[in-house]
């Protein structure tokens, strides 16, 4: 029989696509739960054996935070880690990076705001001051020979300020690819994007000199658009794509638990255009299956729901 | 604050599309739960309320079948008609002809399928010989100065024989049109499509002469593709989408109780694209909410969830 989903290519989209899955660190940090450290090991295992290629494993903010990811350095010490798999790290400030150098990562990532009211109360900075407090960190890394990824959040909305401006989330990234970051994650937080929003952010960075090939898009399933405007970053040009199996993550600032892009899901339509990844579907969705059985509740993922009858 | 979502039109997509709204009949259809007449009723005057124009009402398919919709003719004596709302109906054969005619309606749909093995078991027909029962039932509608609508089912895959060509779905089409049927409906029963097939079977459609104006697109959201293979057929000039209010439906086809893409959610990137479509989001989501504790299960429509926080 004819295997589905049938691959029909369409012009105008890349060949491969880079899956940057963040399930351990944004899919777990905003689960209610707190998963055991073995746990996470294992699921991190997992997924490299599904054949991922990009994981990043946990982050390095304060315990008081994010209580979820307070075992960051127990998990690196814990990990199997595979040739060929990349495994960044959170890190939010100096601390952040003094114990990530500690555990030996090379690859950190740095979380920063597109608005105002997000950078106050997220960073407790100004929208402009807050580069002040990423620039040692960002050179220090550098320093160390790590790469650095920067996300920008609340790229599209945030629940204070409603709808943000492409310009000035073109003027943060472009900020922060001076400093040296080598990739650019346009974050919709709050997932109230849609597609030719979608291409307007991503037309702002590259009109500001962020090059396409350094931008990657970050699309929370709040509002049901992420696939949709994943399909339209595509159309754009962007390569690398962050997803969460199963979907995992909430969204704090939201009345919905929806989080991430499901992997799946996602993988689902690269597989119907004929875009490599990598991925091995099967293997993503029974560990998602095993992850919402740790979690207690089902994955949102529909194709999780569907090939599971979850 | 400004509003979300941020309206950011994009080049190649029509300034106006039709939500056909399907949540009355494809939705309840597949509901476990069957819902008392003056609650559907009540359910089509609040999306008439909400500014849906197009209300597929009801089925006249046998009660054996779906005893769902056992009430369809009480439900038309019943419904408060209004002026500039259409009310198709879905009649599977001359018998719910008749009794359309005797209910006053002035559009229907008929069904066909797209595969041999779904022609068999829904229709007990092959492939090519379900033609000659829609054919008298479609002339004697179009005598009786109705329009007719054409369904075609399993138009991307089906659980038995997997994906399906193109090319296959473009000559049921294209016969189905010949009969004198005023729009066809591209059925994904099953959510297995993905963009480049939906523009495939859309572009065989066109190419075996059925204008693209008279051609609907009926996604479900199985594998969360819905919305993503939406916005290829809106890039592809289709300006008719099916949807069902709160995502109402499962697909007795597929293991996942995900079912019609959900109205709300296509209202949510329409209004994103700027694309004028006449219906209120806030009454589709109250509509949705009230609805889910008629069947007392949640919505799953995202839009719905992030807005009533359910």
């Amino acid at each position: 029989m004819p295997e589905l989903p049938m691959t029909v290519p369409t012009a105008g989209l890349p060949a491969h696509v880079t899956i940057y899955e963040v399930g351990a660190r944004d899919g777990l940090q905003n689960e209610k739960a707190v998963v055991p450290v073995e746990v996470k090991a294992e699921f991190l295992s997992r997924l490299a054996d599904a054949g991922l290629t990009t994981l990043e494993a946990t982050s390095f903010v304060h315990p008081k935070w994010v209580p979820q990811l307070a075992d960051a350095a127990e998990l690196l010490a814990a990990l199997d880690r595979r040739p060929g798999v990349d495994y960044p790290v959170l890190v939010p400030n100096d601390r952040g990076l003094d114990r990530a150098i500690e555990a030996g990562v090379d690859h950190v990532a740095v979380f920063a705001s597109a608005t105002e009211t997000f950078a106050a109360k997220n960073l407790n900075r100004t929208l402009d001051s807050q580069f002040d407090m990423f620039e040692p960190t960002v050179k220090r890394a550098l320093d160390h020979g790590m790469r650095v990824r920067a996300y920008v959040s609340m790229a599209f909305g945030d629940p204070w300020e409603g709808a943000v401006e492409p310009a000035q989330v073109a003027a943060v990234g472009r900020r922060l690819m001076e400093m040296g970051c080598w990739q650019l994650s346009l974050g919709d937080t709050i997932g109230t994007g849609t597609p030719g929003h979608a291409e307007a952010v991503i037309d702002a960075c590259v009109a500001a000199s962020v090059a396409v090939d350094g931008i990657a898009v970050h699309f929370h399933d709040t509002y049901g658009q992420a696939l949709a405007n994943t399909l339209a970053a595509l159309r754009r040009g962007v390569t690398t794509v962050d997803a969460s199996t199963g979907g995992l993550g909430g969204c704090p600032y939201a009345k919905s638990a929806t989080g991430n892009l499901a992997t799946e899901d996602l993988v689902w339509m690269l597989d119907g255009l004929g875009i490599t990844h990598g991925a091995n579907l099967d293997a993503l969705v029974a560990t998602s299956v095993w992850m919402a059985g740790k979690l207690g509740r089902p994955s949102p993922s529909r194709v999780v729901k569907a090939l599971s009858g979850a």
